[in-house]
């Protein structure tokens, strides 16, 4: 028989996360701030609980996919968090992405309720996510996250795993600073080759052709080609992402000069209002500070 | 009947394309600064030219692939050089990297040889040249680029017709522009990872599970897995385009921040003395940045 | 009568400060992690305190010059710490550099003890702290700045009221960050200068003569000149601090370019291991970028 | 009795120069592009030539005073170029900002003429033009330059020799590296402050308090405090400049880290219409990448 499982987090990820576990079979809690995203997924036959320590409650396995620490922290550590409903029987799988730092700590502040931590960020957008196609980078307790298995399964296509606590997260730092400086220099060479007269469907046809093609590029494209940028990633996240990266970054004495490049871009467009369309909009970045 | 051909230039990447053509039938004369270099070439077939001017005396149709406008220069306007020999009959080929500024120049002081000029820079290294797989950027007179691409298709795999003269040349910056971006940006993630504490072969693992695979950073990750860097294209060449990038830009009014950062980073390796290894050598500027 | 002050952390910068308090006659009681420190104090008249606490308990003014929000948390909060004998009569300067939301929160941690708090970190280096020359950056009650202006002054010549608590960690932040951006654009300009065949001598003299002239210049020029850097301000205390302006642009949303270039090159003279030379060490960083 | 001197270019500096000169009692011939610049100074005594080679027959020392290479060059080599009138008896001062590979370029291209030539860029803005304040910095021969010292007088308040030809031209490029670097760094430090609640007062405060206080500060702060940028050295200038400065770091092998970033932003601030602002319009790029 599938555990019981409970879900925080209905958003953009989150959402299509849930719904697949609830498709895949196992009886499904869920709990969101906004009570409004938990009505599609109640009318498929998710049950919502009124708190996150009510969900805690009545579920063997937890997973919380939210914006970040601060979110995660008031889910767990806030009035009526799940934490206080933690036992050494269950399984808390935290799923948004922060920094290594953090989930270290979390980890410590976690021990006094004996609950098994798994921490388990995703590499993948909301389309990857609809389709169950996600890369789980999974850190913590190898036997464990083998044991999970089966239930990242019905979220993604494959589980990494990645180390000791706290890998997870540093891998998923570590994909999404290559995403960030992926997008950015395609965004940085397209406009640069618009400036110099060449056609947006050459440029394309020239990256498809060599060693450069990324399936990102062409998805991306789509959206530079419409002028149009619906979230896939919001803007607004991965700066928030690169500052952990940063962090972490300076922790470990790692170099990123690039990287230091990328924030400040991703933060022009967030100063431009610009954050909640998707990061390939760091397109407009560049136009904007074309003057052109 | 082939038209014959004369090809100067005879480094890492003339070399292959200029076998490929004489595999592929054409009558070639070929000649090179250092006359070694073409020892392998004429045991094939290959006729010899005293100087370009004695190549372009006895050639329909000429290409240049050399490091840069200084070495096409000399071979043009140099002491014996090729374009006192040019005439309207002809047509003369630059395939070597320049910028679209040069590429125009260059085009006016034709003029007055009447040779028909066409400039026509690749997409790709070492590996595709000797494959004959590289991508073949013309800019130039379209009808006169579509009676060229049987000669062209002996190199490489396809011809992309980027806009009349120097839109070849700007394409080729805007797709070195790219890999440079994306080489860094997979050095500087990778190098942070390994700071992490994460492995590379897991983090080769997530890459190649979602969307930034390219691929490049498989191919370049056997560099850094052996860490020895053999030269499919040389870091000092990169160097150098980035230089002629940076210059196009600024006549353009293009922003290119990250661009910027990476002629730094690359000229960070010439200094220490490894410009003539490959450009995934930036993944030792990372290490050597990071001081362990 | 003069208060009774209690001094607690006696560095670079602390150690003079405090003598000079002595000096002016206030009865004062010294605390340092390292006792050998304490003794060319002691020798003048000072009581060396057993601990954070037993200070505290023995002071009417207890002040902190530590480096940093680690040191200084320790001091007030770790086994024996001052802050368990604060109380509503006594007041608290912390004169470390430290980020305003830090300073934000611990006034909101001290706030129980009803102790006075008051941020009043300095412009300066060691020169200016044993010459009495700081300059003082208060923030919190202007009131109690003034009462305390006598005490400052012993230390400094100067007191500047910035604002509210906070505003005086806010206004260090500002300063260091010019600091460090002027000394990173003078060891740059001088090495391309160099590079460029400049004399050290001659530059200076340009310098000196124009609207560039700051007295850093000429103070750091020495150290360059006789290429030894000692500390009058440690270059990992400016990589700590520039780390601080970062955080702080990050949640205040202000572009800091050359500040995420600064960090960066200030780290890389860490990574080299000249983190306990001057700031002018940046000099060698360039010169190590440079190859020669 | 005085030379006769011919002076191109009456901009913002060489009108003030050329007028100093005048005022010293030194015959005066003018030539300016835009011939209605002319005329102030004609109405002072000075005779105005027709064209540059006019100009150059009737003076003994010439001297050019404008804004880059390009226009220079038109001076000298155009439709009645001055370069045309050259002869050994007299001397050629290049007083225009332009690269020392410019420089020692044009010097080859001076030599047939046997003109003595010297370049002597200056130090200062408009308001030391007027005053005769700037700091002349000579390259060339030496003997020449001392005997040139009574005329640059004239102009401005110091001499300084810095070598051989291109060598005024590379001090040039240092000092207005430090400049961009100095203006930029203030800029981008109290923007910070700003956003941060800081108060502009307070912080000219601190900064006239400490050893980061050039006199350009307070002057540039005048601009900030009326949020009005009338130009006393144009932002597009320094612009042009940096964009030399990199040109020369990268044939020196010079890492400028921070040049780059300055070119990259003061190019923002042409490409939002400000070139003809003051360069400390930067603090609007500043203002403009906050978006608040």
């Amino acid at each position: 028989m599938k555990p019981k499982v409970g879900f925080m987090g209905l958003g953009i990820m989150g959402a299509p996360m849930a719904a697949n576990i609830l498709k895949a079979g196992y009886p499904l809690t869920i709990y969101n701030r906004t009570l409004a995203k938990a009505e599609p997924l109640a009318k498929l036959g998710a049950k919502v609980a009124a708190s996150p320590k009510a969900l805690a409650q009545d579920s063997q396995i937890i997973i919380a996919m939210v914006t970040g620490p601060e979110a995660l922290y008031e889910l767990l550590f806030g009035p009526e968090g799940a934490a206080a409903a933690f036992g050494p029987e269950q399984v808390f799988i935290n799923m948004s992405s922060v920094s290594p730092s953090f989930t270290l700590e979390l980890g410590k502040e976690l021990a006094p309720t004996a609950i098994r931590f798994v921490d388990a960020p995703v590499s993948g957008t909301k389309k990857p996510a609809e389709d169950a196609q996600l890369v789980i980078l999974a850190g913590g307790n190898q036997k464990r996250v083998e044991e999970l298995e089966p239930l990242f399964l019905t979220m993604g296509k494959k589980v990494i795993y990645c180390g000791k606590t706290g890998q997870g997260s540093m891998m998923k730092m570590f994909i999404n600073l290559l995403l960030g400086l992926m997008m950015e220099g395609f965004a940085e060479s397209v406009n640069f080759g618009r400036l110099g007269g060449l056609n947006l469907e050459t440029m394309l046809e020239v990256v498809s052709s060599g060693a450069m093609n990324a399936p990102m590029f062409q998805v991306k494209a789509t959206n530079i080609r419409n002028k149009t940028y619906p979230a896939s990633f919001p803007l607004k996240h991965l700066a928030k992402d690169a500052k952990f990266v940063l962090d972490t970054a300076y922790e470990l004495g790692a170099p990123v000069p690039a990287g230091q490049m990328l924030l400040h871009l991703y933060r022009l467009g967030v100063a431009q209002g610009w954050g909640d369309e998707d990061i390939s909009a760091v397109m407009k970045v560049m136009e904007h500070l074309s003057g052109k």
